[in-house]
């Protein structure tokens, strides 16, 4: 099965054709993407918080501190949506009725569990820190048992999925393209800048290769 | 007041120092963000969806389709919750643990409520167009009857409001400063690239100057 399958939870109805349940494309976008916002309510009040995620295959990995609000709730096996978006460009019409962005974003629906297995959860924060930055995880010092005592995982399997994009231009009205005003496309990009030691990195410590962070390359197929 | 009334739905409890409930910190952030992300729930399920907002004073305001499941819902006075979240750099650390971001988020709790009248639909749909790109509002066809009939804007006071902020180095401990890795800081920014145009723009057409698109600036006090 190259598709997710689709609910009625997950179908998109605006604008269907911007709608795809590809799981390569899905791949791609989560695997771009840096941060998700996380979605769960507490008696009934909804929260949307910004969390760093990574996908290990048909999952994602979410962590945290083990005391906080979000991690113990979503533990307790609630309703999650986790949303990833990437913003592409700006899309300006002759119109402001027509102004749009072009972006990439996955929603994915579903009850997160709390990972208990040892080996499990040392998997996950692996995945995890080689989201931040490929390979980071076998350069750096891995957690020692205090650290994993505080730090609680969650996965959620990519089940019920979608993903949305829009591309391409603006779709002025036929009679507005006679108006004396830009339309196109202005591109946003991530870059990274110059690194900043923090005062005390030795002179025997590797230097950063900035293409490592680059989060196309690494959400290539 | 300069601050916003914590709550007890809103007082940041982990790492409760990096919270804040300042209004001008609070207003820069919701200014120099484009999306946000809306969380609302449907039948207990909790959805998470990007979107354009903007800011008026001390409210946002969100728009979309009349019939979007999203504005339909948020219209019928759910709890909501609107979070913006900038990322600023990676914090890579020596030890895997210690790695974080330098974000600044605001998140706002609330009811959106319909906007009826339609000398507010026109200024909100006014602040959303000039919160992608200063003045685009002035140079744009505006909407028509028709247009403002298919457009649901929906308003949320921002009452119920936090920010959470993490600036600086990496934390590590003491004996890992010992590592041959490399700690520190890695800004990351956002770019526009070179505007295209979509092959119907007329000679007379002014051009976009880019730094029209330089969101910290429009964010500045």
């Amino acid at each position: 099965m190259n598709t997710y399958v689709t609910t009625s939870r997950t179908r998109v109805r605006r604008l269907a054709k911007r709608g795809t349940y590809d799981k390569a494309v899905v791949h791609s976008i989560l695997d771009e993407g840096l941060l998700c916002h996380v979605g769960f309510a507490v008696e009934g009040q909804p929260y949307v918080i910004p969390t760093l995620y990574a996908r290990d295959d048909e999952r994602l990995y979410l962590h945290g501190s083990a005391v906080s609000r979000m991690l113990k709730t979503l533990a307790e096996g609630v309703d999650v949506c986790v949303t990833v978006t990437l913003v592409d460009a700006y899309v300006l019409a002759r119109s402001a009725f027509h102004h749009s962005m072009n972006y990439r974003s996955v929603v994915v629906l579903g009850r997160a569990q709390l990972v208990i297995d040892d080996a499990e959860r040392m998997r996950a924060l692996h995945v995890l820190t080689n989201h931040i930055v490929p390979n980071r995880w076998e350069e750096v010092r891995q957690p020692n048992e205090l650290e994993m005592r505080q730090t609680a995982v969650l996965t959620l399997p990519l089940e019920e999925v979608s993903a949305k994009i829009r591309v391409g231009e603006p779709k002025d009205d036929e009679e507005d393209y006679a108006l004396p005003v830009w339309g196109g496309i202005v591109p946003i990009s991530t870059h990274v800048g110059q690194p900043t030691g923090d005062g005390r990195v030795r002179p025997d410590a590797p230097t950063l290769d900035l293409a490592r962070f680059d989060r196309k390359a690494k959400a290539l197929p």
